[in-house]
């Protein structure tokens, strides 16, 4: 199984904040968001595995400033790590200032996927190639949220979760 | 400002999967669920502050065993812990047997919301009362998790996070 | 095939009026209403029978004042009598205050659904106990109604509607 | 203010049952239909009063044999009998044979809709001339309709419903 | 195979124009409106060929002043000419004035439908009989637009394009 | 005004078709297509004239074969060229190979969009400079497309549509 770079990853999708779209403030619904990033996501982790994929988790999202309504929002989606079964992504989402058109950051987000054989049970994927700095940072923070979602679920030892130990031993 | 207790603040929403919220495996569609979550979460966080709400991260979501089309879902929201001017909020996801009518819970979600004013500025939001022992649980849990995601986010020391600190140096 | 009570089939759906849900006017859109209603009742059918239902037909639904974009919205069904294979469902329908949180009935409505087998082919259902007030005077009602769109749908001779003819003849 | 024709109001909207429009059976979903019904009724209302409308009651819909996906449907509505402010409507609702083209009838519905003016106030609307078999008869049944809907909101007294008495006075 | 009359084609679909349907300048969302010519106009090629449709091409839709949220449209769809497997439908679009009840053109729209048989292969539809002035003018003009997209489309070479040379050649 | 490269207008969409964008053969729905790929464009005209922009006119979309649920579609739109106020966008729409990840085009269409005014009167736009082969033959054939319309509106003297003549005459 070939390794892939986390460029090949990369999935875009462009949204205009519609009526439809909207919470009752005439801003952009959150749980439209989040479904928007839900599929966004899974296309890259697809492009990562070549094979069917489903949510495992939702890891971490926050949401900053409000997008208003006509906004042009962009998601941007690349795989940060790939474990065994399953892969790690971040998706950035940004809003283009209409004079300028100048893009803001305004929410980041955690998903996580695993793919699935035609039975539905996990099949293993490629590894991921981390090539920019910012690639690199979040490939490394990967294995420390892992750590973190298993101890606080119960199916880790904090001892044993090397990684994340450090940030609260070394200080 | 009166504190509430966390009963007051149940929410619940039945639904059925209908085919227009499926994916393409013919299962509730994990972005369908999540704006679901966010909805009734938001409900929750309304009724204890009695304010406006928006939701500001959704912190944790676990997607389990797939939800068929055709399946009875029930979602229930409770806050488990107010803040200054957040609160953090449980989603329980309960999918019910056809024939014998038996609820089994098939996701957990937390969502925080901020109650904010006429202006969109955070607002204080009265305390809440634990009273089961789920309740109880949830509520320690929340300061925990509140910590990690300072540090996490590069806002507090770990050193000051006295309730996470535990969890490493106690073993 | 043992009796249920009527409180065993209760149905809560909460919901908030989006931008997505409203008329021309900014209030919740009746056709929107009529369908969260639809859902909601046949929940309630499926837990007084554990069988597949589907609508049989709407008996009477009254829109009075009209619900603003952003209410919260508490729809509660209960199966007020089961007939052979079909089941006459109550849906309550509240709007909450921002404010005080007092709930404020807002519109009432009756759907009848019928279980099926496997082949669409009407099945028996339980027959249903009424307990509180409410709920003994809609069971009462049930009959009533059914035999008026008996006699209106050519079906039933008036003289053979006791209960019906009651209503005129006593006065 | 001029008596209008029932022709006159006469709406006519042709639908392909989508998935999207589905329930999990496959068949045209109930509360879809509802609402399908909700807009072509209001326009024909609008038609009649030339006036913003509001849904008052449904008053009765039948559902018979299931409307598979796929099928072309017809919506048919007609105001059947204008009162004060008020205006019942009928609609009726086809579905067409796709190799020999021969319309089929499937459901019947009766809503009822208010004119209202700025402030949503109800406001006087032209009286109905009814000029086929079909609309006079439904013309006529509008009167006792409208009375026993009142004398089961208890506010009529059965004696005061001629038209409705003779139903069972006649027998 | 029976040729048949344009006027035996023709269906008709009326919408409101709800929050849902709008862009963010509060007027029709052009992309809804394309949705709904293509369903219309698509009946329309059913109900000339018998048969299942797919959607050929969007030849020409020109959007003129928008068309307000709130506004009654109607959609008139009729075939225009019919070729091989393929039928030309035009698609008019009028607007009503809420006072006079006076309808207005807004839109006109040109769509391409290919009847298909079982394995999805192109299957023959009866000709088209144009009665009315309009009709005949459509009929004459599908082949000119028949001819260009061929030549546009480097299938047809322009000598061989008789009717539309016409246009050039005569000036 | 300064003139933009035709690169700068890119906007790229990726979609995932879910049964709720289906037609009744389970590919995606035309209409669903022609709506995604209106956004996407009006992206795009909206990047090159930083204003708010209208449809205008769609004026050529060709449906190939069908796309399957599940697929992943890309769509890529760029302005074509750039007239007084209004701008001619392509859409090209590619499908992912699940395995290989090879993206196969499957539809293109032609789209025009007016840059608008507070009051809603069209207003100035830059000039477009191609640069690639494929834009500068769409930016010439962008003119001939143009004559061609106003042709067959009868706004022009075929005489006059020197581009076009070319065409008929050199054969």
């Amino acid at each position: 199984m070939i390794a892939k770079k986390a460029s090949e990853t990369l999935t875009i999708s462009t949204k205009v904040v519609l009526p439809n779209d909207t919470n009752t403030h005439g801003n952009l619904f959150g749980g439209q968001l989040l479904a928007w990033m839900d599929v966004t996501a899974a296309v890259s982790a697809q492009r990562h595995s070549r094979r069917v994929v489903v949510t495992a988790s939702v890891n971490n999202v926050s949401f900053g400033k409000p997008i208003k309504e006509a906004s042009i929002v962009t998601l941007e989606a690349k795989v940060s790590r790939a474990f065994n079964s399953s892969m790690e992504v971040f998706i950035d989402v940004y809003v283009e200032n209409q004079t300028s058109g100048k893009k803001v950051k305004r929410n980041e987000a955690i998903y996580t996927f695993v793919a699935v054989d035609q039975n539905g049970g996990p099949i293993k994927v490629p590894e991921l190639i981390p090539e920019t700095e910012e690639e690199k940072e979040r490939f490394a923070g990967a294995l420390r949220r892992k750590q973190l979602s298993l101890i606080l679920a119960g199916k880790m030892n904090p001892n044993e979760a090397t990684e994340l130990k450090k940030l609260f031993m070394e200080v």
